[in-house]
């Protein structure tokens, strides 16, 4: 850890509890590495202290930004001056950058992660076929995020197939060269080219499968947005029936990279893409 | 630099401005001597957003308390919900503690941990006659905390009188058993066991004495407030003249330690002293 210092800028995470967070340990890395006179620490602030919190920061010149995680997502979007991408779209707000005038301007960058982290392993989602499962948070934000980047097809499965087709009509109309429907079943699995997992299913040993696995195929990739376990029951299916696995760990390394980024902490300040560009 | 976790509890110090604060690398050195998982970063507020930073810092659970420092101190007194020893007769606060229910609770430690320098140095005040030159802020943490060590006689020293009366006035309303006076002219300086600058003079090349240094002889403490210069034109005519110097340093290591302990940061949150007891 280098020496904080008058001169150092300020970054935090608000979090609810606050204790398990890695960030701070992650975000010392990509300061070092990019010679970063700042340091991100950790906020415990409760969802009822949230607007508070940020009306405070809002005050310190020195504070650069930070990452809302559990349970603050979705209140964050209401409470930020501005976002960028398609953070309305999604619902949520992940990372906040504090411009010099005190404003607040949210980025949700939880799906951009995941789409960086299948670029950065060769995996380019333009055009491809994929099969979705999920559409709480972490699959609205991959949702988005693939058709940005380009995916011919996206194809949401859930449970309540209800909250699929929603998600897919919120997608399609803000990305209409994505072909997107919402499903309650899984059919076809083996006909796309990439399959992702954006369920908490596999989280817990012993949870049921996310998807039918018996389709899988070597043509396939089927990528995590589990971190914890590294392999689950899922991509140890995929395995065992030849498909490339992406496990989820990459979409943070990767985002945490892009929060540093969206802070203003290491390069421009580059607005998250959305559907104008 | 120990890391920051999700564990670490959080410190602030609040200036305007900030880069020039050495604050952070001296508490990480008294974090790391008690063990302390802790970190204290700058925070950059301006005075017109300071009741609404403090507000913020309110709502983070993690955040045990910060030092207030140029140009927050006389502001921090009315904002804080309640204050601990002299804080309100001295009429400023330089250090605050948050509660675990967002209460913050103020200390003014100036004069305290010039005293406890002292201390530290073999030099008790207790019985003493004492010439202070100065009555602005720091002369009237020194003053009262003076007076709370036992000091018999203070005399206070200003360009106005008017302003040394008012500040001897209220120490002796504080601590009757302490005879205050103010002057606006020094005589008998040879006739104290200690005497202290905690005017500015001194502080720049040029300066003016803060006192006549004549009489200063073998017998005497005299005791400097500003830090940097280290040996001050005072400090040398007085060791021309054969008194015991002690410079100004020792109150800032000791106020250090300090101001953890009332955020709670190392030991018992002791309360300052005060007339009370």
């Amino acid at each position: 850890m280098p020496q904080i210092t008058g001169h150092t800028r300020l970054f935090g995470i608000l979090a609810d509890p606050i204790a398990h967070v890695k960030t701070p340990q992650v975000m010392a890395e990509v300061f070092a590495r990019h010679g970063v006179d700042g340091v991100l620490v950790p906020m415990h602030v409760a969802p009822d202290g949230l607007r508070q919190a940020l009306d405070g920061l809002r005050m310190m010149r020195n504070f650069g930004g930070f990452i809302a995680t559990v349970p603050h997502k979705p209140a964050m979007l209401g409470l930020c001056d501005a976002v960028e991408g398609d953070a309305a779209r999604i619902g949520a707000v992940n990372c906040v950058r504090r411009d010099d005038d005190g404003r607040m301007i949210g980025a949700m960058l939880d799906g951009i992660g995941f789409v960086a982290g299948l670029r950065q392993a060769g995996i380019d989602p333009g055009g491809a076929r994929v099969l979705l499962a999920g559409a709480g948070g972490a699959a609205s934000a991959i949702a988005f995020a693939l058709a940005e980047a380009g995916a011919g097809a996206l194809t949401i499965l859930n449970r309540t197939a209800a909250k699929a087709e929603d998600l897919a009509a919120r997608v399609a109309q803000a990305y209409p060269s994505c072909a997107a429907e919402g499903r309650g079943d899984a059919a076809d699995v083996g006909g796309y080219d990439i399959v992702v997992n954006a369920t908490s299913l596999g989280l817990r040993a012993g949870d049921p499968l996310p998807l039918p696995v018996e389709a899988l195929h070597a043509g396939q990739v089927v990528a995590e947005a589990i971190m914890d376990p590294e392999e689950t029951p899922l991509l140890a299916a995929a395995a065992a029936r030849g498909a490339r696995c992406h496990p989820g760990l990459p979409m943070l390394r990767c985002q945490i990279e892009l929060m540093a980024r969206h802070m203003g902490a290491i390069g421009a300040a580059a607005p998250a893409p959305g559907p104008g560009g």
